[in-house]
């Protein structure tokens, strides 16, 4: 559907609402809120179930949110923020708009990825009206760091939905990328933080994929 | 990325993981959210900003869900429980796997859409354990008739949010299918109930795209 002013879109050349209700705050929203559009075209190494394609890191903001909704109960902390965990899970890919997708068995590119995400979160959440824009870059060095029990159990989710995928998909992605039962079961030990339950189910998981050929030993 | 075992799981014959640790609530959960991944492949009528394609509408959840964050502030409902409004709108588009995307202004298909809809509630949400398939139901109903402020304000988004891709989109999808202004209006009237103030920023999103000839009078 590109023609000749989609490709101006696409150079960057949108044309801004400038709002005419002389709404500096709302105005920094929407444009917030039109720039985040972009994390619907940065794409990840997961297929879709029916494997049709790759899925994009905006779907898949939404598929953590509603699971950490339904396997809430599992959160290994009773107390735990649900609310918060969905803000987390709602803004902690919007740094791969410039950043990128980094594979999490790409040891070159994640080497650096530390030091590219700071830049772009700076860049993205600025955006934002000041107040906005440190509670939303809050929320993100909060699932980064992992420290409390809602970026824990935030992690949990964002590390099981992929192995669901990965197994439907037979494992061919891990094929490709020769990837073995250690490394997934590495990245898979940063479930037990946010739930022990979800970490033997994921084992459970990893060892039926082993046992159908998906995953390699 | 389609070869044959592929086109056997889009056929429908994904080979189910049954968990090995006998715990069935936790297998019809995850049963839950392995089918609604197909929400990512329900295709709308709004284009993406850059609009290298129209937006899926697991993707256009997440945007609104993160929108409802960020404009909650407008919400005429000074006591709004946002988290309230975060599960009705990740939510509110799951019967769209069965009965589709209606486009809201194909007046032939919305007649039978009430009850397109509810025929695929009952098969999407009995997927879930009995609570949670009451509790998502709820959510789904609660959105659809729009007598809370957490309904009026998650419509308010959700109708705020398509006006803004069709104006940077510069109107196309409208001029393709005849759309006019009074029917934009009308359309963008049910923000109001949630939000007095978006309303009257849709209204001068409307003008704006009238004036720039994106939208025939």
């Amino acid at each position: 559907m590109l023609d000749e002013t989609d490709r101006e879109n696409r150079a960057g050349n949108v044309d801004p609402i400038h709002l005419p209700i002389g709404d500096g705050r709302l105005q920094q929203q929407i444009d917030f809120l039109i720039e985040i559009d972009k994390l619907k075209s940065i794409i990840r190494r997961s297929p879709l179930i029916d494997r049709s394609r790759f899925e994009n890191s905006a779907e898949h903001s939404w598929h953590l949110s509603l699971a950490a909704v339904i396997l809430t109960e599992y959160a290994d902390d009773a107390q735990l923020d649900l609310f918060h965990t969905l803000k987390l899970l709602l803004v902690h890919d919007l740094i791969e708009i410039d950043a990128g997708d980094t594979y999490c068995y790409d040891e070159a590119g994640r080497k650096d990825q530390k030091q590219r995400e700071a830049v772009a979160a700076d860049r993205i959440f600025s955006l934002l009206p000041a107040d906005q824009k440190r509670d939303i870059r809050d929320c993100w060095e909060e699932f980064e760091n992992r420290q409390t029990p809602e970026a824990r159990f935030a992690h949990a989710v964002d590390r099981l939905m992929p192995l669901l995928h990965n197994y439907f998909a037979r494992g061919r992605i891990w094929q490709e990328h020769g990837i073995r039962r250690a490394q997934v079961e590495e990245r898979m030990a940063s479930i037990k933080p946010g739930s022990e339950y979800l970490h033997a189910v994921a084992t459970a998981i990893i060892d039926a994929s082993v046992r159908k050929g998906y995953l390699a030993e």
